[in-house]
């Protein structure tokens, strides 16, 4: 035996066991779904590029990037997200792709972060993306695909908050801010729902601004109503700001869309003071949170009309969605939002060494026949233990086929939760195995059975 | 504008377009279901590990590893395969998981190798494996798996190659070759199916193997025939050699249970010469070979009851097998073996700048009667040029609502291939639609409906 080679794992890496595989495999084909019913393609890309395609401009992305020399001596580094690699693949192969091109893209992304705030250095992310448009009407499909997928999951309450970075930068024009006052106001407004109104009107005093400069500011930020309202309440702020007035126009267009797209309204509002990354979005932005559980921040959207310009010389307008799929599955997970089984399988078959070929032939006859069949490979162990193995499993039902000189053609069926078991001739195993799964998986089934 | 970044990306690894993924994501599918229709559930590991746990013994492997140092100093690499994070994982969860262990893992893995010979470097893995069982029934339900995964994706002429590694290393004994000489043994060996007979044996000559060695060994891995046949004449030329004749018990017992696995027997055959990576496998080996076009191994597998052993100290036998996704992908879209659809997309709804609510609330309700709808982005060009971008896309179907002052409550679904539209009640299209894509998905039909 060669010396033992310690197991481990990288801290903020995990393995998903078949427990956990379940439910995540169910949400993200129920994702995949909702894209794909939506029009959206799917899109692959290399988890490995260029540096110099991952980051363009240095900042905080390039820090917490996973990079690397390859053994040709070439600058690489791991995904950071999925929106730059879909800017790269448009840029490139624009004789393959045509405008506008709907997209969607579900994979794993690395950013080597601070693990001790409970974040993960590998995460997936669930993206839908229209590059090509400019339409208010793509900004409306992507909330309206966001709440669809969010519902979808089961998510009770949540709620897509909705502004524009061109109001933002309307009442940095109206509160007096330069250009570097304008990005700590914006940051200092985007904390309004963590520190409250009067954290970020100490936070604006204390950054320089005059009391009337941050009396306007308040007013629009914590702005409530209905969207038309606020709107146009806003409309009166911004009555010498064209910039500002057309931000409201092309938000104005997006809400009055949301109903044809049957979004209900209690799945979105408009919040003055969502910022999110202003760095990279050029319009409209988006974030559904979850209300209830309080947990924040699900998914973050928005128009960026920038970015594959950075690699074609040419601006393409595009606008999209990131479902964040660890904290909704935390979500899900911890209150119980998705049933999943806790098995694959369906049946257990048990085996017996001494007629193996018993149960192989019985497994197969049943796969043939649409279930999934764990067939025992415990053919030395009593059928006690091999049935206490598919139960610890979670399998809700086992097949013990007769076999050898008492082969009378029957197989007994057995509820490996309750204990019932019956015998039947193998013709009838897939009925009875049907009619009790149909029980396992919508238990009211049973209750009317046993009072009919 | 900031300076162009110019688009591009690492040699061997490629971008997936909807074109590329639709087929991709099928084949995966497929896999899955047959996967999980033998009761294998999924598992996930990281793409980084540390170093060590990867390479284990240095090696072939870790020369084609991407290693590099993290941000906190550690030594890591990308998976380099599925098998070793599978004993990893099975050697740290033993609290959390049961044996005998049923897992599959379809996921990407990273080589650095010569991209030169047509070879990726970032590829995807589809491993079914069985960790806890010794008997000779999961050695044969890995190579049931593996056939019938093949036949889903319409493979049709592949044959899976069976032989034992017990087989080999008696072949070795007889021969009179010792350890350092057994190795070269049997990669010369290995190469039958490439350099023929005569070449095997000059190779052999020229290591210094005798006349009768070679006569011995080329007369074993040369035999052709029924398993069984072959089976009685080695038990003759082993019959001083007991753990030669252990190797062809086991593959009796194997050969035996295949039928009752459903496995026709035109799928597999007894192959002497069959070698594999001998550092790995203890016991039986296999692998998938597409014969007809001549494309050579597309999946490989094999009993490996060391490899956890490597990490716990106490080894646990272990079986399973590994798709060469990349290669079935090539095959069955050069031979046209799966047909899949130009676009998820099912139907595209018209839509109009001046009317924009009528489209969207035409594409929502499709959607909730369950079509994948694709809303056009493009309402401010004609209706010519939508449908055909559709047209482009190779959306089959089409619907253009009617709107505005002239709303009869109808809308008019186009066939985009043949041209033909007919006009509808809102109420009906969804009837329309079904009938008209049941004909675009089975052609024959609609030849039955011109017949009828």
């Amino acid at each position: 035996m060669v010396p033992v080679q310690k197991p481990r794992i990288l801290k903020g890496f995990r393995d998903f066991l078949p427990s956990d595989m379940l439910l995540r495999q169910r949400v993200i084909e129920t994702f995949r779904d909702v894209f794909e019913r939506h029009g959206f393609e799917p899109l692959d890309t290399p988890a490995v590029e260029y540096l110099d395609v991952l980051t363009g401009k240095a900042g905080e992305n390039e820090r917490l990037m996973y990079r690397f020399e390859d053994n040709g001596g070439r600058s690489v580094g791991l995904r950071y997200d999925l929106t730059v690699p879909l800017a790269r693949v448009v840029a490139m192969r624009q004789n393959d792709i045509l405008l506008p091109f709907k997209r969607h893209h579900i994979a794993p992304v690395w950013r080597a972060e601070n693990t001790q705030r409970g974040r993960f250095r590998e995460f997936w992310q669930c993206d839908a993306d229209i590059v090509g448009s400019s339409e208010p009407s793509s900004d409306a499909e992507v909330i309206a695909v966001l709440a669809e997928a969010l519902t979808a999951v089961n998510l009770p309450a949540f709620v897509v908050h909705i502004n524009h970075r061109g109001i933002l930068e309307a009442v940095g024009r109206i509160a007096g801010a330069d250009a570097e006052h304008a990005s700590a106001l914006f940051r200092t407004i985007d904390k309004l729902d963590k520190i409250g109104p009067d954290g970020v009107t100490d936070e604006l005093a204390a950054a320089g601004f005059a009391p009337p400069a941050i009396q306007i500011v308040m007013n629009t930020v914590t702005m409530t109503g209905e969207p038309c309202e606020i709107l146009d309440r806003l409309a009166h702020t911004f009555s010498d700001d064209p910039a500002g007035r057309d931000a409201l126009g092309e938000l104005r267009e997006i809400f009055a869309l949301l109903p044809a797209f049957g979004v209900p309204t209690s799945r979105y509002r408009f919040d003055p003071s969502l910022a999110r990354g202003l760095d990279y979005y050029t319009g409209p932005v988006f974030e559904a949170r979850v209300v209830e559980p309080r947990v924040g921040s699900v998914a973050g959207a928005g128009r960026y009309d920038g970015l594959v310009g950075r690699f074609l010389g040419r601006d393409i307008p595009a606008t999209g969605m990131s479902l964040g799929l660890e904290r909704i599955i935390e979500v899900i997970r911890e209150h119980e939002l998705m049933p999943v089984p806790a098995s694959m399988a369906e049946v257990f078959v048990v085996s017996f060494a001494d007629h193996i070929n018993a149960g192989a032939a019985l497994a197969h006859t049943l796969r043939q026949a649409g279930f999934r069949v764990d067939l025992s490979m415990l053919p030395r162990k009593s059928v006690g233990d091999q049935l206490k193995y598919a139960g610890r499993k979670g399998v809700p039902l086992a097949v013990v086929p007769s076999h050898g000189p008492e082969d009378d053609g029957t197989a007994v069926v057995r509820d490996l939760t309750s204990g019932d078991q019956q015998s039947y001739a193998v013709a009838e195993i897939g009925a009875a195995l049907r009619a009790r799964l149909a029980v396992a998986t919508n238990p009211e089934l049973l209750t009317e059975a046993r009072h009919a």
